[in-house]
């Protein structure tokens, strides 16, 4: 290991609150999970934030790239113009074979977009997909695809599953990772004409322990350990979630105004509170995966701190340790072997 | 309104704590909100329940019917093999005008079977879709289908959004409720295949002030006050959002125990903690509106209690009183003459 140490490419120039926190985060990120960070984006205004952190002991290199992709931009029109843009030139890095991973706190489309042109897809991957681990009281739920495909076929959904499995498997630790299809009931037979094909397509295939349909309240339960489903229904049952939270949280600060009694209680719960919501602050999660790419690609939020972008390290470096890319290789080559022998022999 | 009183027919024998609190909260319900009620079901059963109770000024009556549609029993082959099972005998009392409204807490296939069948859609109404109303630190939000239609035409969320606008203006006074498709971004052109044609039929559609798109977190902050999608869509994202309530629910109560401090401030907090979670609390809602049916149709969480019927009374008394059918038939056939208008002049 000490030969070959873990190199990481940061986005300094993606997110809200770029490039201070992000740099900050990064240089924690590397000195706690012990790797090299790439800083990629303008010098000059990197060095500033640098000289305000002690950065001994911390190996990280700056990486220069002259332009940056903004937030309302749209990804497709910013990628086609600023050919050095620090999201590009990340993904270069990984490219180049300079950084086994990536992390980014800007634009989730033009991340994407970097990535799958410029690191690109894991030969036999149809679509990358965006996996989100959900918080539950017990064991997380991998939910995959969050977002990046809003039309699927159900080939697709076998391909987010075997990713997800594998993810869930090397990962997490799960001994043998109950895989689900997010569906309107529990039943054999429930749902659109689309999950009735997935549901045959996932039944099908043996790379992983298929579970049957789940709900929308089992990604919270511990009722799955992943669960696949195209990216419009997991992007809109995603922030379905975060609305609903955020609802809950606004009207009981408002209710908690209303009496001293209140308040009171409301600081003495603090500790509970802080511990509850660090299961669902996206800080602490670090980060979402975006699945099929030749190089691990972690997305953060972009509202993301320094906490958050030091999390996304952490969950960049367990992916390349567990080395998911590699067994995700093998197992979608499987797949296209299998599928291929099948076709010779009929 | 004194020569014609407010008929309501509540399913006595459906729900998990059917008929004893069934026939409470219907008592309840009659008495709060000035209605008339008729228990259907078992009358030994219903008539042991109503001894428990001073039923003076409350007008009710029974009716009889021997069979019971039980949660776990397919809907299909129940409303074909029970033909005196109560939720169709209830349904039976819209159809013949001894009822303008019913409630029903059991099974809700059932129960939107029974109606569908036996109370009918109004003409030119395609598919019965399920309103459900979404609490917000503000105006709630009706979220429509919530689950009845797995596959949606484009057509079919038109109609959804008119039916969702007539109820939001007239049951809670939106002046113009702003009417939004559930989708993965906010921006025109966003979305999957049939969300493209689904906001391009709404946009073309006058009966409503169409607002674009709606992402998943808007359904809980005052985004929209009508939000249309397919029934799949809409039931991931009502289950999702329940489930992370749920698991937040838990892992708080569990923090709260680590220490006596915390346990007194989770005390203290009480009130506020009640407030906020009536926002979100079934009992409180009372019931998903089934839209489309030539009868008002309030179908209550199989969990009810009797608050949550007695709610459920009020809810369907609501849509009574405003009219509500009487305005969706009217918009409806004003619709279809559009459209024969429009092809005769093509």
């Amino acid at each position: 290991m000490a030969n070959h140490p873990i190199r990481i490419a940061v986005d300094a120039m993606g997110g809200d609150y770029a490039p201070q926190d992000i740099v900050e985060g990064a240089l924690q990120g590397a000195r706690v999970h012990g790797v090299e960070v790439l800083l990629v984006g303008q010098p000059d205004r990197i060095e500033v934030e640098l000289k305000k952190h002690d950065t001994q002991g911390v190996t990280y290199r700056v990486v220069p790239a002259s332009e940056v992709i903004e937030m309302g931009e749209s990804p497709a029109t910013g990628l086609r113009k600023k050919k050095d843009a620090s999201i590009i030139v990340t993904a270069k890095c990984v490219k180049d074979g300079e950084a086994q991973g990536m992390v980014a706190a800007g634009s989730t489309g033009a991340a994407m977009g970097a990535a799958t042109l410029y690191v690109g897809r894991i030969p036999g991957v149809e679509r990358p997909a965006i996996g989100v681990l959900l918080p539950s009281p017990s064991t997380p739920c991998l939910l995959i695809d969050a977002g990046a495909n809003a039309d699927c076929t159900p080939e697709m959904l076998v391909q987010f599953a075997v990713m997800g499995n594998i993810y869930m498997a090397n990962v997490h630790q799960v001994a043998k990772p109950r895989v689900g299809l997010l569906n309107i009931g529990e039943e054999d037979g429930k749902g659109n004409v689309f999950a009735h094909q997935a549901f045959e397509a996932l039944e099908k295939d043996g790379r992983f322990a298929f579970a049957g349909n789940v709900e929308g309240r089992d990604l919270f339960n511990g009722g799955a350990d992943v669960a696949v489903t195209d990216g419009f229904t997991g992007n809109v049952a995603l922030k379905s979630a975060e609305g609903v939270m955020k609802m809950f949280s606004t009207v009981l600060k408002r209710e908690m105004k209303r009496s001293l009694l209140t308040l009171a209680g409301g600081a003495l719960l603090k500790p509970a509170f802080d511990s509850a919501k660090k299961l669902v602050d996206p800080e602490e999660v670090g980060g979402s995966l975006l699945f099929g790419i030749k190089g691990v690609c972690v997305i953060s939020h972009g509202g993301s701190h320094a906490l958050g972008v030091q999390n996304a390290i952490r969950v960049a470096k367990e992916a390349i340790v567990a080395d998911v890319l590699g067994k995700i290789s093998d197992q979608i080559r499987e797949g296209i072997e299998i599928h291929e022998h099948v076709s010779e022999t009929i």
